[in-house]
């Protein structure tokens, strides 16, 4: 006894390949333990339970001791691969971390439009901002006083600064107050400004020489619940530099941001939430920053969009009643912030602007969604549709907005599926089932196949629907197909075989069958929005499809396996991250944060838990691609096609 | 030597009664630095340079060493008398601070309104505010969330504030919207929110138990050069509770604040010169807190008014370049900062009010002045002056201001006279030549006299004037009067006589050349700004002086020595301290803000110094009351009266 205890307290190393980076931990420690304390990101979706298996190493040297699992394969024991969630440390150890668990920035979704601003001119459509960051920096000249013209400094700034800018209401940081006369005498009063916009007034963040005029950056960051995602933006030229990603590593505590809370609660983990979310995002700065060679201090703005509970999460805002019926947020609207009051670590009077929420299940990335489809200002009605950790909805036009949050699961974004993964090198994006039964694919990167990202789950699931592999209620048919096969959890589909040298990557029933849950919890949520306010499919003048399924994404297949409503294909729009690009729009123009504002203000929210309707048009829409078939007319011909091949 | 270096080592205690308050210092120490130690304030006008005489001590016990003056008499050398700027510390010591040195609070003067705003009700005439408080604590009653009703509880809040205060743009801090929810809950939506106007934005500062609802106070400070004085307000009654004065103890650095500003420029001495006048205001704080038996915590407000230097030293704002041309204040306009970030001990999330200022030499005390007054409301030109370390005048109507300040010196303070002193008890207050030419006088508080302060001094000018025992240049005439005698300092009149028992006090003829600089110098301020807008004698509706001569002060004598115009008598008005009535009209009515806002703007400034007209004003009214008797009609008769008598 006394040896196990001497053996427990003995300090042991974890070096963590391909990062290198080092561990020190007491003989005993939990590997996923040992990975969270340096930053090593594993993807973990229970919160390390140890039933979603994700979390796989390889022990390349040292001795472990494992708790017996499922969720290996024999051939993954033989290859030394633990669950590092199910698995101690006994003695120093060099692991290796699977290159499909960290994330390939090179593959991260850039928005469309980043040159968006930098091209206006002149009168902007509606919907469309003027050039006009939240975060400024002025170049500001002004007369030196004299006997018969000594207004005091502090004034004397201000009036020149509104010869620039429309300012009514003007504040100025008592430091920078204090520091200003000696400024201004120093460089004979023309200096450069940052000014920003904070809540209807405009702050005087700092002064500097007038040469560090053009030295102004921000940073749009998405606060996802699986992943946050940074673009670095020059506010002078309004072009995006730079972006990246990491996993949000609150991950180690839940899989969705629910479980999360819970857990901070029975925890005490308020801090330790918002450290790992504001260190993320801290991460990713630093990346950008050295990455394109700026200096922190230059960052003078973080605009912030993601779901209500990550947003509290990120600010340390109580978010214990988002759980709690009757669901309530401690704040939607957040006013700005000093970023480092938040612990973010840009220009130390930078400012931080969340976007507005609705309500507690929809966060300002929906909002963020909408001011970048700019639903709120057709004509046409519009469905919006974002498919992430949960699904959330909106539909509306230019004179009303509902929306609705649906618990759709994470599953295109590669959680609950067994070979699911991000959109990152070597996931399979695009699938084709041929006339012969065999299956053509494509990855990300053209790697070899390392798993499947959203899009090609959602090829995958309308292939197997089209050729009559699967029925209408998403079960596999045995025997329609040679790639059918029995595993080890039941009925599978083989996208890869190793006997083409390849890794097998298998579709399950289970797979499947969350996949559907995720599509039919959508598909459920525009129904219910589209009954309440008498929209009919035909009324329908768009639908956005947004989310993280990859690049591209085949919007057909969103309507053939009945995700999306059955409207003419040109119709339908794969707008990508939306949250990203809507916090970018607000980060240039800060006239968008209004009309964020008003957007987010005039939502109705439809609580779908609570909601008569729903769970029976949940019901319906888990089949393939609905009970009613007259909703999906063109559903029947791609059917039929295929068939006839 | 090493005997003498190490007696220079020896740690000496000091005690000073009657205070007790006792300073551990190394032999050698001069006991001037000694009492700063321990915040022992003595009067030291010349800023330890040995040449004012003010800073008189007793030795009761212990050995000094003290260089020659000239400035104490031999009966005050036998009775241990020192200066302690001249004194250096040999061993223990027990030393009495003489009574005429510590500012008796029971005689600092109250303003005549302080329950000004208590008794409003309904429509307000022009320049009477309505009751409403920079901060005031709001009674918040909201319903509940339920689910048709999930707002967040921070704009739940918002709309509950703006149903009772007009607010259209809100902020709140960080720290307040963390702990919103938990404390929203824990309270069942009702509670008691603290609120501060803050530059055209409205601020919720705190939010507590309903309960609380009625604990609101603040404080009124003037900061004046030579005395601090502060009023304590109950926010929810608009009562003035309590008052309390001390000396500025930067007064150790220098008479007035020019010299102030050159010894921290030479000394880098700016954080000290804060820390002096913070810890001043934070003593007053203390004091009056604990006497009233409130907590510090539940002071909310702080309004400051005060000349622009001492502003810029409380704030810590760089005021270099308001002794160098062309005189420019780093702010006139100081926006509302939370009162710790200067140090300031009240709630910790407190506001720090400062009224505007209008120039380097026009200070918020003069803006304070005009509000109190209501000149800027009337349709009559008045003239208002304030005498204090310096003499500033303002000059106008509701439809213009003018200002100018003269450097008049702080006679009527008391200083640069001989036997000058505050406004405390033993102050001669009231003097009266008789018939016979015996001197019959009053003291503040019936005492032993002690000094004399500003209304005795004015008193004594004018007395010595009608009764022709001074001519018309200022010159004390040889045998016109018994108490006429030849001093150390040349002729002097002797107030009182240690032949009647007392304490013989008498005023110099030195003193009556500075008085009378000083009095010019106002005089000239009056007449230059006169000459300026065309106003002419008859024009004049009102007179206001303003200053801290005292509790009464005869305003005939102000017009008999040609400090005042001459106009009938009850157009003269003594207002006291208008700097503190003037700051406690913005604590108890936020729209006043806006009003002194206004009046700053909108007064316009004249620089005597280089005003043509000024010198030569100056030297015609150093006359008594002037060159041009044809200016004051009324003072021929006053003295050919006196002369019958």
């Amino acid at each position: 006894m006394l040896l196990m205890e001497e053996a427990k307290k003995k300090k042991c190393f974890v070096r963590f390949e391909p990062s290198g980076l080092t561990a020190e931990v007491p003989a005993g420690t939990v590997l996923l333990e040992a990975a969270r304390k340096v930053g090593v990101y594993l993807t973990s979706i229970c919160g390390g339970d140890g039933y979603c298996g994700k979390c796989k190493l390889i022990i390349d040297e040292g001795q472990t001791q494992s708790r017996p699992t499922t969720l290996l394969t024999p051939e993954e024991i033989r290859e030394n691969v633990v669950l590092a969630c199910q698995t101690k440390v006994l003695s120093d150890l060099v692991v290796t971390v699977p290159k499909s668990h960290t994330l390939e920035t090179s593959q991260i979704l850039m928005d469309s439009d980043m040159r968006r601003f930098s091209e206006l001119a002149g009168e902007a459509p509606e919907g469309v901002f003027e050039f006009d960051p939240l975060v400024r920096k002025l170049h500001v000249k002004m007369s030196p006083p004299t006997v018969r013209d000594n207004t005091a400094d502090h004034e004397r700034l201000y009036l020149a600064i509104r010869e620039q800018i429309e300012a009514p209401i003007m504040q100025t940081g008592f430091r920078i107050i204090q520091k200003l006369s000696r400024i201004l005498h120093e460089h004979k009063y023309e200096v450069a400004v940052t000014v920003g916009r904070r809540g209807g007034t405009t702050e005087v963040i700092d002064i500097e020489q007038a040469g560090r005029v053009r030295t102004n950056y921000a940073v749009a960051v998405d606060l996802g619940t699986t992943t946050v995602v940074a673009h670095l933006v020059d506010l002078t030229t309004a072009v995006t530099k730079d972006s990246e990603a990491t996993y949000n590593s609150q991950i180690h505590f839940g899989e969705d941001y629910i479980r999360r809370i819970i857990y901070a609660e029975q925890n005490d983990a308020f801090d330790e939430m918002q450290s790992r979310i504001v260190g993320d995002v801290n991460n990713l700065i630093v990346t950008l920053a050295s990455r394109q060679r700026i200096e922190v201090q230059d960052i003078t703005t973080i605009v912030c969009a993601g779901n209500t509970a990550m947003a509290h999460f990120l600010l340390n805002l109580d978010p214990t009643q988002i759980r709690r019926e009757p669901y309530v947020a401690s704040a939607g609207f957040v006013p700005p912030i000093r970023a480092a009051e938040a612990g973010i670590q840009i220009n130390k009077r930078g400012l931080l602007y969340c976007l507005p929420a609705v309500a507690a299940y929809i966060g300002s990335d929906i909002v963020a969604g909408v001011l970048s489809t700019r639903l709120h200002t057709k004509e046409g009605i519009s469905v919006f549709a974002d498919i992430g950790t949960n699904g959330e909805v909106v539909l509306g036009n230019k004179d009303w907005l509902v929306c609705a949050s649906s618990s759709a699961g994470p599953a295109f974004e590669g959680s609950g599926v067994k070979h699911g993964m991000r959109a990152g090198a070597g996931a399979i994006e695009k699938v084709k089932i041929l006339a012969d039964g065999s299956v053509d694919f494509r990855t990300i990167a053209d790697t070899r196949p390392a798993g499947i990202c959203g899009s090609g789950l959602l090829d995958i699931l309308a292939e197997l629907f089209v050729n009559n592999i699967m029925d209408r209620t998403g079960r596999l048919i045995a025997d329609s197909n040679p790639r059918i096969s029995e595993g080890e959890e039941g009925m599978q589909f083989r996208l890869t075989l190793p006997e083409d040298g390849y890794k097998e990557i298998v579709i399950t029933q289970a797979d499947i069958d969350n996949l559907i849950r995720s599509k039919a919890g959508v598909f459920a949520a525009i129904r219910v929005l589209m009954e309440a306010t008498q929209t009919k499919p035909e009324d329908l003048d768009a639908v956005y499809l947004a989310g993280g399924f990859g690049n591209f994404l085949n919007t057909r297949q969103a309507v053939t396996v009945g995700m999306l409503p059955d409207v003419a294909l040109e119709k339908i729009h794969f707008v990508g991250n939306t949250s990203i690009a809507g916090a970018k729009t607000v980060l240039l123009a800060h006239k968008a944060m209004e009309t964020a504002e008003r957007i987010a203000d005039s939502m109705t929210y439809f609580d779908l838990m609570s909601h008569p309707r729903y769970m029976d048009e949940f019901i319906r829409a888990k089949f393939l691609p609905h009970t009613d078939l007259s909703l999906f007319p063109s559903v029947r011909s791609v059917r039929t096609n295929a068939k006839r091949l």
